[in-house]
């Protein structure tokens, strides 16, 4: 029976149909006597011979470990997950009749009089394989091992499930305990545990329903961004972690060093870091031979690509040494940085704007399950609110009139609003939420005293090419900008702000040669998380959140 | 004229054929006399209105401002590439007749007796558009500002072209120069740079063919990366860059602090280190309340997501704190590492070689100009070594085989070899580019104590069931293994090691609850670049390369 349910084990090869691994090497997980190498003796043994001859005649020991040439191009095994059964559209009923195995880990095990059922969840969707136990199942007697975080091979047929939560079941012909999940000390139990008691074991929440979820839709959303700009013609560029310049200014950036990296026993001492003759840090001897950070935009270093390729986007981590212990803030989180060049403002809103419908519409059709999930469980309404993104016009308005609309609203707010002051995030929230009754809200044309250096300065002489796209729950989730591409203008603006030209040599380059107009936008992946799935706190929306005080696991 | 070439601007939608903005917001932007809020402004003013009223009635001033719903889903004007024109099989010949428009830079300018001939690159493809003018062409009183590195804008007619070069050129009727370039200091003149200079302006390097080259390719193995991943089920998550945990040695870590960050005037001052009594750094009051450093390897992490959602991949930055001023190495790479959950070590070898026959053919079918480009200029031969691996089985060897092989050959290395000690660049390369020719060699079963704590420790008692896959030129260009997933076993190698138990307790948590063999690889991303381009320094295989002494722009 083992044997006949092992030989239906599907192989799914993505190009062409050729299975090199042997049906027995697939059976070998849960039976680790077999040894791994078995398959592979063979090939190793006459493999030896060819070595003895090979070091005289190398393209014939070539020839005789080779064989065919073409034969393996592109494939490997595939385990059968529960979504390629569970997947379809018809939730797995064309599997009835049929033998499958499945292997995942057991979420719960309840015992009726007659029958056992075991949920099984693979992490490939939401869904579990419900499994029926009986006390004819080979392997029933390990039963009492099957309990909740146990990995298990469950080996069956499918039938039609008389329970109402799915359409199909596994009738267990043999259970194989992989792994055993002491009960009594197992972190997460069936019952519902806190997000904040989740924090504490990261390593363990995504075989949660909700964490699971979040890592399917997180990916989702990552792989809709390369496809959307990957589609566009936009090249991806990997800006650089780790900066020298002084470019960013270092208020909130976290040092990169090796000066502290000779720790005596016990820790690091003071009079080991290396020191000049006044009592400074030497920075000549650190590994950079000059101070060092983490990056907080790779958008200064995305502009000289877009100045050469024309389009790139950065998607990469980014840091901030900020102290804000709240729900929006990480020290550590990933960035998408597009810039396109010969692209104006306005260009930049409608690349936005495209961007973001398009990475919706795509969890929407491709995440179905989760976002139903998270509809009813997490925030009631999304699916509604997501479509509402995708399908309404975005209102566009400038500063200037979303100051007017503030201080015409009857609303106390606990920030002042007037023209010169920067928006608080309880003025785009009511902007974008109540004014605006739900749908995302783009303004544009900011005082240029709130906006940084690098924004390209309107002919009014008081706002800048800058825009900030506002969404509900989550307020602002992308700030662009048109650049500045005119040399004399960004001078001017780098003496105003009291920067350093010189540390700025190679950005202003980009104007000395060849300049041309262009545009960008940031987006803080996690925000985007966020707002895809209404996950309140952001440190749900990244596998292991920095924060301050915390960088386990 | 003019205005007729503008008409002719094409607009692709990727998805559907919805125009939003006119084309005179298309025209704007080589003229920016034309204020880019004009075609904005008629929205702005009925928006006036309509925010009067919104703070009473918000629903009402929604509908004023949107127009019919869903008119702007997913699209945004998309500039015309030479890659539109050129990129196809018959290299622009149906575009003869046809007028159009290119923006881009300046490559040459090479004045005849009655013509002169103008190189424009938009960095979409390596080609440039050959763009021919007359003393009649509209903005032939700039030509003198017409040169190598500035922007222009061109608008013409395409003709066949009667030169060997290329298929087609634009007959120039309007040229416009966007940004200026002084040919007396722009750094990259006609005549061909080294790669050590470029790598002093590595912020235009990519206007050059090879590094031009070198980033779309770059761009084509990160998305063949995500494909092949995606297509397989696997999911990509984000392992963290900063790290806290002790699991990974801090020898050749960097240290991310913001203890050093209250710089005062002219530098840190020692004596604001915060210390402790013992005069020791105190790292109570660091960012994170304890010593943190950038992440060595996202495997840790990412075996814990293969433990809940099966199969998953990471693809972010990784850091070595090594002085090596090699042509090999870099203080800050990217790495790729997937994990698969049920799988053993024959499962791992074959998804990497899935893998790499994947992407390397991904990139010879999408990338063919630029490979053409290094077959050509950078290592001849370097098309057929490629397609060797897309076709031609892998070699499979033990090391104790690869061993004898070494041993029986008649060459001299420069290290000894011997079982038990590790295999050297120069037994690698011998192994891959002498013994077999060239192809693609994989290495299984290393002696234990040359490798990891945490791969699987064979049924021998003396190998563990790591491999490495040695490629020509580079060596190793991936290195996976099969993990010890029995608790037990583990926690005997952390002693052998001398490693502290207690900070792996998340990492041995994933082998109590619900252990399940997997495996996984790590594969350098700028080795890969290396190996796909021919490029022999790892420092032009990314945009900004940080080693020893080095972390500029």
């Amino acid at each position: 029976m083992a044997a006949a349910a092992a030989a239906r084990l599907l192989r799914l090869a993505p190009r062409r149909l050729q299975v090199k691994t042997s049906p027995l090497a697939a059976l070998s997980f849960p039976l680790p006597r077999t040894p791994p190498l078995a398959a592979a003796s063979g090939r190793r043994q006459s493999f030896c011979a060819a070595a003895q001859a090979s070091a005289h005649a190398p393209a014939a020991a070539a020839a005789a470990a080779t064989g065919p040439a073409g034969e393996a191009v592109g494939e490997f095994r595939k385990r059968l997950r529960v979504a390629d059964v569970k997947g379809g559209e018809d939730e797995g009923a064309a599997w009835v009749g049929k033998e499958l195995a499945v292997r995942g880990w057991v979420r719960t095990c309840r015992a009726q009089r007659t029958v056992t059922f075991v949920e099984v969840n693979d992490g490939s969707c939401l869904s579990n394989m419900q499994c029926v136990l009986t006390p004819d199942t080979e392997g029933y007697d390990q039963i009492d091992s099957v309990t909740t975080g146990a990995s298990v091979l469950v080996e069956g047929v499918v039938a039609s499930s008389q329970g109402g939560k799915q359409k199909v079941e596994l009738k267990v012909s043999k259970i194989t305990v992989i792994g055993k999940s002491d009960p009594t000390s197992f972190p997460i139990q069936k019952k519902r545990a806190s997000r904040e008691f989740l924090r504490t074991v990261a390593h363990l929440r995504p075989r949660t329903n909700t964490f699971g979820a979040v890592t399917r839709v997180r990916n989702a959303l990552a792989y809709a961004t390369h496809k959307f700009f990957q589609d566009n013609g936009f090249v991806w560029v990997s800006s650089p972690i780790i900066t020298a310049s002084d470019c960013e200014g270092a208020g909130e950036q976290f040092y990169v060093t090796t000066l502290l990296s000779n720790s005596a026993e016990g820790g690091s001492l003071l009079k080991d870091i290396p020191a000049t003759k006044d009592g400074r840090v030497d920075w000549s001897q650190d590994f950079f031979c000059k101070p060092a950070f983490l990056t907080v935009s790779g958008q200064l270093n995305g502009e000289t690509y877009a100045s050469a390729l024309s389009d790139i986007y950065t998607f990469g981590p980014t840091f901030r040494a900020e102290n804000s212990n709240t729900a929006r803030h990480l020290a550590e989180f990933w960035m998408i940085e597009p810039e396109l060049a010969f692209a104006d403002l306005n260009d930049d809103m409608a690349c936005a704007t495209a961007y973001l419908q398009y990475v919706v519409k795509y969890i929407l059709e491709n995440c179905k399950e989760d976002m139903d999930f998270f509809n009813t469980w997490v925030e009631k309404g999304i699916i509604d609110r997501l479509n509402d993104v995708v399908e309404k016009k975005f209102v566009h308005l400038s500063y200037t009139d979303a100051v007017e609309l503030l201080l015409g609203s009857k609303k106390k707010f606990e920030f002042p609003v007037e023209w010169g002051l920067d928006l608080q995030s309880e003025h785009e929230r009511y902007i974008t939420e109540v004014a605006f009754g739900g749908r995302p809200v783009i303004i544009r044309d900011y005082p240029k005293e709130i906006k940084a250096f690098y924004m390209r300065q309107n002919d009014d002489g008081k706002t800048v090419a800058a825009m900030d796209l506002l969404v509900p729950r989550v307020g602002e989730l992308i700030g662009g900008s048109q650049r500045e591409e005119r040399l004399d203008h960004l001078e001017a603006r780098l003496d105003e702000q009291n920067l350093n030209k010189e540390s700025y040599w190679w950005y202003l380059d980009l104007r000395r040669y060849g300049s041309v107009p262009h545009a960008g936008f940031g987006l803080g992946f996690e925000r985007l998380v966020q707002f895809a799935t209404g996950i309140d706190n952001i440190r749900d929306a990244i596998p292991f959140p920095r924060v301050p005080g915390s960088a386990e696991f």
